[in-house]
């Protein structure tokens, strides 16, 4: 049974999403669809970049992972579908995909502009409907994907320029917050291996800053500070963030995706 | 494989939809089940029948859409069945059903009646679960609708009176905004053919006003503006929508459902 | 065709109930999953135990229900995978189980700790995606529980102590409100044989007292009271259910959960 998933920006108090999985079992009838999620916010394609980059690896092999954050729909932007790592991506060529890009070589990439797999008629504003849910629904029935358009090179795909934490002193490393989950932790761009490499040094010997506050080490586990007090902890994701143990760290700190936050070799 | 869609004002934040999902899956294993949305304003019967006659087309034929938009349950509202354009549809009788019923000519319509489909115990609150879900697995597993009830003629099923555009001077119609989706779009009553009919002219050569802004002529897309500027287009449904290159028209405009927009020939 | 449903605090907006289903299809492919409720507020252990009871018995016979309302991950609580009336069970032993546990024995309860059926990095802050997907896809697939860990007894499991109706006078129960859902209904923690046990009376002759309102009886429907007028109802999950017809409970009484409400014998 194939299966295909969305990441998307659409929310989901509109049809968009249900009228894109009606295409798809019109087309392919087995599939299972899957909601990464709706709700990157409006247009952030840093955002789902970070997101499709620690997600696509937890579905079966031959899954397509359609994205829909395209703020540059009916204008001149490239669709494009992409094999990599037994996966398959459907995406605006817009720098979704930067993450993925500089993972490994993709074993092809297609300009997408076949419209015998399109819907017949192509609105100016919902291509998910019109192109990507009908191409995807294709793939993952086995259509390949050099029949959807020409190949075109890695090299030549739009990249997003995304923040990497920096030395800010010979003691100090400077990320931000790149995004906060609906418990209110905060996510950041910083990754254990970033300690090591540039403060060469390790987890243990660290403090975390954001504001005024510094927190001492790495926590291994949300309950393991006192009710309501903030930790520092490696997320799901990989990468270091902020909780306060059963509450929100984005309230406790008021601080907001962008902020910056600080880590000193103690 | 059989395909179930809902449409509801239940929201996301209560069992409620999962527990249809799972009486329907005890009757039909076989089928997929699609979240159409949950997020018809409460009690919003035109919103409703505006979003279910956009969208039902998108789906495999004999799909079941199963309406649940019903501030009369347990009173004395009828719900119905109905077969038409290769789609089985289960709503209760109170409107939201009106622009299908202004399309054509059903193929079948039942009062639905036959407790033999129904769970066994019907509550007074949760008919969604008790009566709507359970029908509409038994349909999407193959049962004749002319089992479920009596048959009743199209003209006696209710209608919602829903607003149309109209000439508001010589030169100029006016529509409403009847509903606002994530992004902030706004989606107004008034389609391409009104233009025509109404002003007799095309889209080239129109004003659209909404407050004190105006916009000429229609845009081909989101980002034909500049960044955060508004523009008309047509948007997915079928319908004129004002939207701000990513931004949100709603906050742009400081409007809301329901208030007026005026076509204007110039 | 197997079915595992999700009950979580996770909400929508992240990837996480999308990335447990990931991994459930790369074990079973063959199994629908169902999204009970990913809005249990965060950290609610309480709120989960009654709408997994309300909830769990409309779903195919075999279903593995999974509860990940989880303060303590990563810390030192156990997980648990239960048997019972025809169903499965894998949650955290934090007490989600408790009106489980008081509705009967129990068939079989192991602690999951067997890390075959888990992912091979278990994560400090994701126990969903690391542990409780991977062991109810299994599941799902006929793996018997037995083979998942030791077993427990029933008495050994966390209890939460959820709050009972009790008699305030020799005329009155003083209940409180448990829950507010997307309509703004208000549910309590009384049910119609609270009335006749305590109060040795039914619910023809009593007032629903919250705040300064009162109510007499109980209404047959939401609309049998005139439009936005309150009204006491037996809801959908059994419970004692305060709603105002075509509007807000919420909003109306000025009320939230925790709040009390007063049933008088008349």
């Amino acid at each position: 049974m194939a299966c295909i998933t969305f990441l998307t920006d659409f929310g989901t108090s509109d049809e968009y999403a249900g009228i894109m999985k009606g295409i798809i079992l019109s087309i392919n009838p087995a599939v299972s669809v899957i909601d990464l999620t709706h709700h990157i916010d409006p247009q952030d394609i840093s955002q789902a970049a970070y997101i499709l980059h620690a997600s696509y690896k937890f579905f079966p092999k031959e899954t397509v992972h359609v994205v829909v954050v395209d703020p540059g729909v009916g204008g001149k932007r490239d669709i494009v579908a992409v094999r990599f790592d037994s996966f398959f991506f459907v995406a605006p060529d817009n720098g979704v995909l930067t993450l993925l890009i500089d993972e490994g070589q993709f074993d092809e990439i297609v300009r997408v502009e076949n419209s015998d797999y399109f819907l017949d008629k192509i609105s100016q504003t919902f291509h998910g409907r019109d192109i990507f849910a009908p191409v995807a629904a294709h793939i993952s029935a086995g259509v390949n994907i050099n029949t959807l358009g020409k190949p075109i090179k890695q090299k030549n795909l739009v990249r997003v320029k995304l923040h990497r934490p920096f030395l800010s002193s010979q003691e100090e490393l400077t990320g931000i917050i790149i995004g906060c989950d609906h418990f209110g932790n905060l996510i950041t761009n910083i990754r254990p291996d970033d300690f090591e490499n540039f403060l060469q040094t390790n987890s243990d010997n660290i403090k975390v800053s954001i504001g005024k506050h510094r927190m001492t080490g790495l926590a291994p586990s949300y309950d393991s500070t006192d009710f309501q007090h903030p930790l520092a902890i490696i997320g799901s994701r990989g990468y270091l963030e902020i909780a306060v143990n059963q509450g929100s760290a984005r309230q406790y700190f008021g601080v907001e995706k962008g902020d910056g936050i600080r880590i000193i070799k103690s």
